[in-house]
């Protein structure tokens, strides 16, 4: 059986194969994200592709594909991106996931809504019946004014019932984003019945900047699964 | 005839008439709202209200209201309120209102969505017959990241046709918001069209904190007009 690296590995190179040259992409961050940026540089030395532009969604994964050689650009230089790829910490069977538990939500939400298509690539442990089935944590940035004003607020939401908030700490301070703001980490005992809903009231609420469910985004999901990389598509 | 700050006293003095003891109070901030304060701090010294707890909206509110001696809390401590006071930038004939040009506009939004009942206190040429129709700034608060690119889309989205946005500068760098954030100016030819699917177009685009239209919010609207002041209650 493949070690735990090796299939996210072959899922990263699952990923890089739907890039093609001339494509400016979204590039995401984390273990198995790493590797289908790994990838792509690899192509790019080769010259199997060509004239690509690389966006990446932390400071991390700019780091990497610098290193690489890969060409970057942000958002504001290049926005409409053909193709992003990147990890998720939660995807539900229509493919809709949670992300944002390293805490670059709103950047990872940006490059990729700018994206015609999104990969996203996960191993097994990552499947869920529904969205916050994971009991761990599903992240909402919000301002650091009122904070705990604002905890509740989202706590009592009739479209979170049963959720309990908790600020993100960093040692004994509060986690602070790369946007200056706080982390409210939403746990669940039982799925979120209607994500769209929770959506939705989240992003109502003055003082929530973004929160962790990205919907109707992934095209694609490339699963590192303990049998082999399998695929799963977007039903139309 | 009176001068133009004997008027903006008396439209204070007036909204200070809806304070009643025991009540928690959101106070605003600018020339207008600092009367109202000024009064509610008078009207307590007297005795003549009791039990009034303040939520300031900016600092130099804070300061004023300290020094008056109204007990002070935070939407952390104190999340009902009564009733707020603030100015506005434009009032509309359906008492929706834009504010925010002073760079506070969260905070107040936060502070007036809290509030059961909320006075605006404007001098006459505040009233405009459409939102946007001052031809002055209409604030939206965004993110840092990739400011260029969330300036664009704003300014292409279809619900804000004909505006034209600029960052907000504070000398030759960007202004940065109390939740360290930029504003970019919405400057319209001509009113809004739909204020409704403006504001809720604006939520919805990844990257925007909030923005300057205060919707279906304001009750009582008092007016420093040149000949007295005027009192516009909402129909209900």
């Amino acid at each position: 059986m493949a070690s735990q690296d090796e299939l996210k590995r072959q899922a990263g190179w699952k990923a890089a194969e739907y890039v093609e040259s001339g494509m400016k992409l979204g590039l995401g961050t984390g273990s198995t994200a790493a590797f289908a940026v790994e990838r792509i540089g690899q192509l790019l030395k080769e010259g199997t592709l060509k004239d690509i532009v690389g966006v990446p969604t932390s400071i991390r994964t700019y780091e990497q594909a610098q290193g690489l050689g890969i060409p970057l650009a942000t958002l504001d230089e290049v926005s409409d991106l053909d193709l992003a790829i990147d990890g998720a910490d939660e995807v539900d069977p229509d493919l809709n996931v949670v992300k944002g538990r390293g805490g670059a939500l709103l950047r990872e939400k940006m490059v990729e809504l700018a994206s015609k298509k999104f990969v996203c690539i996960v191993d097994e442990s990552k499947l869920v019946e529904g969205l916050g089935g994971s009991k761990d944590a599903m992240p909402v940035e919000i301002v650091q004014f009122c904070w705990k004003y604002n905890l509740e607020r989202l706590q009592s939401l009739p479209e979170l019932a049963g959720c309990e908030a908790k600020l993100r700490m960093a040692g004994d301070k509060p986690y602070v984003t790369d946007n200056s703001n706080y982390i409210v980490d939403l746990y669940f005992q039982t799925p979120i019945k209607d994500a769209k809903a929770a959506a939705a009231a989240m992003s109502e609420l003055t003082g929530v900047v973004d929160h962790g469910l990205f919907l109707d985004m992934v095209d694609v999901v490339i699963i590192a699964a303990a049998d082999g990389v399998q695929v799963k598509e977007k039903s139309k």
